[in-house]
């Protein structure tokens, strides 16, 4: 845990606006974590439409399980998020205190089990304390308050060094609609999925298939796109509710050119919540933006920069301010992707450095070492092959990395 | 570069015997560093037959490029390697100087230009300054010395800090045979190639495709199953040279039995020599070991072990001496290799830490810790689907990394 707050925080956390059948509640349970929260519990108003996206790893926790047969079941009235465990790795003693927490949340609640989605985060290979959390149910359901955005995002932070919000609205056929979304991420964070926890809300009325397939498509550009080390959490969720309070038009086909705002919306805050995912980086002192031009697709382009993003020798670099596109090179180089080194360029803040394979002869360094020197570095990597562009993002690796990770669990 | 040599280097350089067929020298030609030598010339035998192994990045290096044709003739005459330059993303202009330097080199040597490999390793983007080795050509052959062994792994190095050689015998149908080699890497180490510049010779006698047929084979368990950093060099090349001297019966089919003495020692040899690397991994002060059993293939098996050496986590979790399973099992997840969570077993130096899916209740932690303290760390996961196992060997991951990797260039 580290007590500073990144130096790629915003500055505050933004004005989360009560949306119309969320009311949320934190509470300190004593998971592992002392003299803080470590306890969400959002409740959903009857009707909520719920969609998922969930970590592809093969060592997923339970509670991963759970919410996979929850979002198969397509309704939501529950939510119950943790931090301090994970509930990862912990075989069948995992699912069942997962169940016995379904199982009091919804007698408490007054709902089905299967309308309780729960996510929890934290060290792997210990079998969540369940009755430290249902012993609190009451307590934190006694607390519920639309306006706890921010004490919601603050409940779920593991090693993040700032509470991680971000929200929109948008018009669907002329009711307007709310976006509110909240994430916690900090480490152990690549594709797929990049974030640990991310939850979204949103009052319109929208069917939960629908949802899914705006989701899925959302999270390729935005969770998908960032990376911080390459490791990939076995506990990744990301939910999205729909309250259906909005009382806009229904709407039942996902590709309904009346979406296009929604769609917009809900894209850009997933992110906008992804981009501050990298900006709390485990040791980030610098946002890396990686965009890839002229491959031979878009996914070959989102390849192509998460191999740099990812890229242990280009992050050490940035975090030293030095603009060594040839390790970008010898990224590109190794990504597996159609490339040819004959025509590769590479733009670094803005400045172009490598053309047709080659170092541009006499650029001018000194406006590219001064954006090195900043904390928002720009990386263009042209592959001159095709039309296929992706962005992705990422942070330096520095020695706060190290720290942070060399001592985590002990 | 750091001035401290590596806590996990062997005590001396081996005692490498003279080859016959192989003299050696080596030069300070100021290519980029100071006060050390930078140049290494070995010089074969006429007869000699060549073997070759290279990186697999889409951007390698002029020197690459020109060694792929030169092992395709399949006789070589001299060997021609600089330290601080490795004219990769160098265009044509760097292309241009490595064929200036084998055209002088071959009418120094009285060979031709083909007969003449050259690889070269360093900061990328930068046009090798060729003059600077071919003015010295004549005073480094002046030097030879079937000796210098010491000398020749010396001059190779970058960011190393030991010089890293190997010595073997084998009988060949009666006949002994030596086997010498010597390689360099530190960072920017991982499959494929997993060394940077490694040269291995051998008196022995036999035929280009025999020598290649080997070589590729050996490479797998060797220098494509170690990491540093999961960075690709652009430059990775491994060569075989063969003089001939030793006179023993011509064998013309790799899977002659006559040869399986030749290729243990080849095979040890190659190992020996990549586990050298990763004892200079950048920053380490940790060897692991990761052996992973039970796998649907041996190649399965090496994805695991290689998704659980690049992990920054598990890595970082080593260098602070912590038994963090739960990040293996994390990185098995993600390896996207065929696994089972529930059917998962970790052992730690020995003792079994997590068996079917979860942790074994009540494991002695006092050993595991004590095992963390070493050096030498061993983790062996058993997937418990297959017969398939693959040993890959890692450092661990600290600030030094970050020190050396943050300024290297500037």
């Amino acid at each position: 845990m580290s007590d500073a707050v990144s130096p790629l925080a915003p500055t505050a956390f933004p004005a989360l606006p009560p949306l119309a059948g969320v009311r949320l509640a934190s509470h300190a349970c004593g998971i592992r974590y002392a003299g803080r929260t470590d306890l969400l519990v959002a409740e959903l108003a009857p009707g909520t439409k719920v969609a998922g996206v969930f970590t592809r790893s093969k060592t997923r926790s339970a509670p991963v399980d759970w919410c996979r047969q929850g979002v198969a079941g397509g309704t939501a009235r529950l939510l119950v998020v943790n931090s301090g465990n994970a509930n990862a790795f912990t075989g069948g003693p995992g699912f069942a205190a997962v169940e016995r927490t379904a199982a009091k949340a919804a007698a408490a609640a007054g709902c089905a089990p299967s309308e309780v989605f729960i996510a929890s985060t934290g060290t792997i290979g210990v079998v969540l304390p369940d009755e430290k959390i249902t012993d609190n149910l009451a307590a934190a359901l006694a607390k519920l308050d639309a306006a706890a955005w921010p004490q919601a995002a603050a409940a779920i932070m593991t090693t993040d060094t700032f509470p991680k919000g971000a929200t929109r609205t948008a018009v669907i056929d002329g009711t307007t609609v709310t976006l509110n979304g909240i994430a916690k991420g900090a480490g152990m964070i690549a594709p797929d999925m990049a974030t640990m926890l991310s939850f979204v809300f949103t009052d319109a009325d929208l069917p939960s298939d629908v949802l899914q397939t705006l989701l899925a498509r959302g999270v390729e550009g935005s969770f998908n796109s960032i990376t911080v080390d390459g490791d990939t959490s076995t506990s990744d969720t990301l939910l999205l509710f729909a309250t259906a309070k909005a009382g806009n038009t229904p709407i039942t086909q996902a590709g309904d050119r009346r979406l296009a705002g929604f769609k917009k919306a809900l894209f850009d805050l997933l992110t906008d919540l992804a981009i501050q995912v990298v900006c709390d980086g485990e040791g980030a002192s610098k946002k890396v933006e990686i965009l890839v031009t002229g491959a031979v697709s878009a996914r070959s382009a989102r390849k192509v920069g998460l191999a740099i993003g990812n890229s242990p020798l280009v992050k050490t670099a940035i975090a030293g301010e030095d603009a060594n596109w040839g390790r970008i090179v010898m990224a590109v180089g190794k990504s597996g992707e159609k490339a040819d080194r004959d025509l590769l360029s590479i733009a670094i803040g803005g400045v172009q450095v490598a053309k047709n394979g080659w170092v541009v002869p006499g650029y001018d360094e000194a406006p590219v070492n001064a954006h090195m020197k900043g904390k928002d570095i720009r990386v263009h990597v042209d592959l001159g092959l095709g039309r296929g562009k992706a962005t992705v993002w990422t942070c330096d690796l520095t020695h706060a990395y190290i720290d942070i990770n060399g001592s985590y669990r002990t």
